[in-house]
């Protein structure tokens, strides 16, 4: 699997993964899923979901906060705010949740998206009430101190380093967003501008947790061997106490639809080979003005990497010969607009590689608005897609997944009840019709990541122009 | 001259303008500037400078906030609430202002930058009271009505609408913003998206009034035939009374050094003609590590765009026929880094034409890096330069202007005493050096403007590819 798959399936997890699928028809289907909503008088939501085939339950708390609500000068805000928020309370002192989870035989941990920042535990079913007690404490009564702070900065620049910084197609995508993404806060990493991380202040991550951790701005998930009313009982008991209080509004700042043709070419001396990155603006599940574009779109990924016999491994790799690994897709699940990404490394380390791979990877993009998929390839795809979603439900884990990634991008989790239709109905003639609505030259930016010193000066400006 | 010297102009008319100057010597040198300097109790600054030559005067109220200052979702709030500070106060009511200012004979406007919004006045001498008086009136005690907002905002909407929209290279100027500045709030429109502009409430307005109009944020200057204690005594009776404020501290947002070789390529059915712009992500006077690079980048600009023998005309126009017309331009003065600009239209209407004139404009940075230039060319470089300074000195406009940009972007006004003996000490070698550092394609960023319907299909990916 390629990085960008991988970076895909951590972001948009939903709904493109290329894991093969389980043949398990056992599991529930998404139609039949019993789910209860309730709403708490402080505005806090709660959803539940039955799953009675394990003594077992995971609950999520998500916050609408996340990398797309911050700004230049604060970047990484969120996560940074992620991190102090194992920092302790007064009853509960720091690394005391975590001892408390463990010694309940449970799990933990968070993480921190564009949209979103989730906080979870799996637990046996009848520890529930523990999960909740530490959450809803910590959502009012977080401690936030220097000192944890100067330890927290050190480890999350840390993780940047190692994560970014050391890795070349890392450093390569930050800057690729930056362009992909021309006027959205999509543009910039998750984890924030090393600037930034060294600038945040603790007053500023006081505002934030002021701003956004208040019941009204949070989601309760819980997926499980539970009853609902139950679930509601202490739930009510926990988080009913916190004070409601009043939230920012989130600016959906995303500006510019197709901008024009983008390229980028960054040299690393660190990296082993090239890597050929491109991405097309497309809207997301909740940008999409007819929605049914959004499975096509996901229908059209899955022709061009899903399983073995996919377009882009098999013509690519296999026939052309032009490239080493190849891959695509889309994140649908998002709360701004998306790209559609295709990559590949070409399969040789010169400079003469680059120019075929890009034009056969566009190529591709042509090929599937000019020619509809014959009925074979387009069945195949959607059945990949419709296992994925099986072996998905498989997890507890991902269905609550599923539910808060969905409601945090502001659409309603429902859809996913009629998803396995939508996609099933998805023709020959939609695939097109996407193709050549969203793949085109003013929605596309072209990103190459050469394994060199960058030239320091401008001496052959034809050979650059020339490169692609 | 071109748009982008226009806008250069605009922007940083300090140090860039093509204007031929005035050969008139007996205009005041500026190492000869008699400046006075105080600060008020409430923290405001006063820079008055005494220029005799007439009896009128120049007051300026600088404001440090501008649309560098702001963030995606409130993009153009800075020039908005600079709209409707001619609002009205309880003791003003709307128009007010206006016709007080014309009842004197006086001239007035304001307008927002980047990193600065500034209020003036030009009035004869013995009237900058009244100017003081209106200020400090507006300074804290602005009414912000809704009914006012819904008038301006539409007033605010149509100058976007004139000046960007229906133009196409205003368009292309901001998508290219969006890609040569790429983690950078300089990145965005100074006007503003125009989806945040509709959506900026009063209660954004208030807040950001509240946050950036305090003495302690704001520089008066003051050029003219005026008394440096007189003037004090005036603003101190003025702008004394206003109350000390705490304003947020602005964030210095700007992440990505030599980000990468960029490439935009945009189509619009009403531009005319094809247009080529190639922006250089360069230091600014604030940036500069080694502040000499500017002056030498500001010689190198002359040398490109100065004048009638300037290399641009000369050879892209008149000797290589490449272009029908060709210009450059620097602007130094910015508290963030900054674009070095070259840009041509091509001399015939084909795409044909594209491709030998970003060639041709990337040999100039070339020949600037591989030869230094010759005495003749430096010495007229440098005396256009010192004319066009010696020119603006000539209008106390300007000086007040020059003041207040370089104190905004974060820099001592003195630099100004030193400008003419720093630019006659660029040697040859000095600009061979930051055409080396600087005009290389990782921090290049090359825009091409076509005139044509945005093709709709990935058809001829080869032919893309190609174009440059």
């Amino acid at each position: 699997m390629t990085r960008t798959a991988i970076v895909m399936l951590l972001i948009g997890l939903l709904l493109c993964s290329s894991v093969h699928a389980s043949d398990d028809d056992s599991a529930p289907r998404a139609e039949q899923w019993p789910v209860s909503e309730y709403r708490l008088d402080n505005g806090m939501r709660v959803i539940v979901r039955e799953d009675h085939r394990a003594p077992v339950v995971v609950s999520q708390v998500w916050y609408r906060v996340g990398s797309s609500y911050e700004r230049l000068g604060h970047t990484g805000i969120s996560h940074l705010l992620e991190h102090m928020m194992f920092k302790g309370t007064a009853k509960h002192p720091p690394g005391e949740l975590l001892r408390i989870i463990a010694r309940n035989g449970g799990r933990q941990n968070a993480f921190t998206g564009r949209d979103f920042t989730v906080y979870f535990q799996q637990l046996a079913a009848d520890r529930l009430e523990i999960a909740f007690r530490l959450e809803a404490d910590r959502m009012q009564n977080l401690i936030l101190d220097a000192q944890e702070l100067a330890k927290e900065r050190q480890v999350v620049m840390e993780e940047r380093r190692m994560r970014v910084t050391d890795q070349p197609r890392s450093r390569f995508g930050e800057h690729f967003n930056t362009i992909a993404y021309p006027a959205s806060p999509y543009a910039w990493p998750g984890l924030g501008w090393q600037a930034d991380l060294e600038a945040i202040t603790l007053e500023d991550l006081r505002g934030w947790y002021a701003r956004w951790y208040a019941p009204g701005n949070a989601l309760l998930v819980v997926v499980g061997d539970v009853q609902p009313e139950q679930v509601l009982r202490l739930a009510k008991a926990a988080f009913g106490k916190v004070p409601a209080r009043a939230t920012a509004h989130p600016h959906r700042a995303d500006y510019l639809q197709a901008p024009g043709e983008r390229r980028l070419v960054m040299h690393s001396e660190d990296a082993k080979v090239p890597y050929v990155l491109l991405g097309y603006q497309v809207p997301s599940v909740a940008t999409a003005q007819a929605r049914d574009e959004i499975y096509a779109l996901m229908v059209l990924a899955s022709i061009l990497d899903g399983g073995k016999g996919a377009r882009l491994s098999q013509e690519l790799v296999r026939d052309q010969r032009v490239a080493a690994s190849a891959g695509a897709g889309y994140n649908a699940v998002a709360r701004l607009n998306s790209l559609f990404v295709l990559d590949a490394v070409p399969n040789n380390n010169t400079d003469n590689a680059i120019d075929p791979l890009v034009k056969a990877l566009r190529e591709q993009a042509q090929r599937l608005q000019s020619e509809p998929v014959d009925t074979e390839t387009l069945e195949r795809a959607k059945n990949l897609l419709l296992a994925d979603h099986l072996y998905e439900l498989d997890s507890m884990f991902y269905q609550a997944m599923q539910i808060g990634m969905l409601e945090t991008a502001g659409v309603d989790w429902r859809i996913l009840q009629v998803y396995p239709a939508k996609i099933r109905a998805v023709s020959a003639a939609n695939v097109q019709a996407v193709a050549r609505k969203y793949l085109i030259p003013s929605r596309l930016t072209v990103g190459i990541l050469l394994p060199q010193t960058p030239p320091n000066d401008d001496v052959q400006p034809g050979n650059q122009e020339e490169r692609s």
